[in-house]
């Protein structure tokens, strides 16, 4: 599998994992990574978007992406990766089935393409109570 | 001034002004080219990109940008500029002040700073009736 899309999927794998230690090792951790979550301001740096993942992962009980319209552009050492993030999702009880277009910037540093940007933004969001959320 | 925030401020300036003859000369023009609008979904190729320029400049009577927590990152031929952008704006005789969080990529391309991606996301909107909107 190319190694750019590669790394796209071990990102959007140790997101719904809520795996952070694997998170962490995706990222340059440069202090010019750049992470904005749908609706969030601009996160800069390593711990800041360290921090956001921790708040993530804690407000959600389940969460799957399957993205689509996945598309590669590499110039040099640079590579972007846009897609749509279908997500289904739980979070503090409601069922939630949104679609986020993706940015995903990755700089190949050391032999490994490594984060160095995501940007999420909302394009559709639909609320449910879960079925068992009152259970 | 740096080449790559005049390139940066020359995005913002077309698209306040309306100026879709400039905005066109600003983008690589690639299939490859990307532009994510707040809350819409992925555009890929200038006639796609252009047609929503056309869009929003045809529902907009004003608009004014101003730029902040603008960063610069280069690696080789790509250069990525994040930046909030303080919008003041009236659309369909509403005023809105927002708040969009900004990713624009650009790359060196016969020696200009071309964009090859944009992508916008919504971080705070306030709506309210424009003063003269019943005038």
């Amino acid at each position: 599998m190319d190694p750019i899309l590669q790394a796209n999927e071990a990102f959007y794998l140790a997101f719904q994992e809520f795996d952070l230690e694997t998170m962490e090792g995706l990222w340059s951790g440069r202090p010019t990574d750049v992470c904005i979550h749908p609706g969030w301001s601009i996160l800069r740096g390593w711990a800041d978007i360290r921090e956001s993942w921790t708040r993530i992962f804690s407000n959600t009980t389940y969460m799957r992406f399957a993205p689509s319209d996945v598309e590669v552009h590499v110039v040099g050492q640079v590579a972007r990766v846009t897609c749509v993030e279908n997500i289904y999702a739980i979070q503090e009880g409601h069922t939630l089935h949104s679609q986020v277009a993706g940015t995903n910037v990755f700089e190949h540093i050391d032999g490994r393409w490594l984060l160095t940007l995501h940007h999420g933004s909302p394009m559709r969001v639909t609320r449910s109570a879960t079925p068992d959320a009152d259970a």
